[in-house]
């Protein structure tokens, strides 16, 4: 697999945009509302990404910055074939958090393994 | 800048590199002890590593572990200009842990900069 991207929960992903992109020369890729949250992908130069994500109600993100504070939330990979990646990870033993690929933001589809089976790693396949 | 790795603070390094290996198809490309720090490093496809970090003694990780639990501690991005990053990022006003590159694992020059300015994100810089 390929590393995607980061994803980060932030207070404020427009202004954590503006200091990645100066930091780091990553440029917004793309960024809409999907769900409760405002979602921003910044490009690295390989490609890989950055995701801020900004609880605009309610919600997981919310939370989690409640309980963590801002920072890295998860890491995700992406693959060719999610299906597959999802019963090879059921064949290790691996606790799924989504069963089957679901929508995610910037249209992919998505699915997230628990972290209790990943040494804490929230790990997010992706599929482009 | 280019991805280079996320750093994982690991109870068991060994174990959990033999499940992202069979999870991600990520093979051990390197390990060393680092210090306090048994490392280990899993190659992605594009290149991109997992960096799992086990304190065999007690230290900055250890600490991390007991008062975070396991999981994603950092994220890090490969620079030809290890300095010329450094210098950007104290221009933007960000607070750095190191002030000038020094010596981390695999042999590399790096630097981390301070979470406080980089809404909670740890980064690393690393010239390979």
């Amino acid at each position: 697999m390929r590393f995607d991207h980061v994803g980060v929960a932030a207070r404020d992903a427009a202004a954590l945009a503006d200091l990645f992109d100066d930091l780091l020369d990553a440029p917004v890729a793309h960024e809409e509302r999907f769900g409760d949250l405002r979602v921003v992908f910044l490009e690295l130069d390989d490609g890989g990404y950055l995701e801020l994500l900004e609880p605009a109600d309610d919600g997981t993100i919310a939370r989690y910055l409640d309980n963590h504070g801002p920072g890295i939330h998860h890491v995700a990979f992406a693959t060719d074939d999610l299906e597959g990646a999802l019963d090879r990870a059921r064949d290790l033993g691996v606790d799924l958090v989504d069963e089957t690929p679901r929508p995610g933001a910037w249209g992919h589809d998505v699915a997230f393994l628990h972290p209790r089976s990943t040494g804490g790693v929230l790990v997010e396949f992706v599929e482009r």
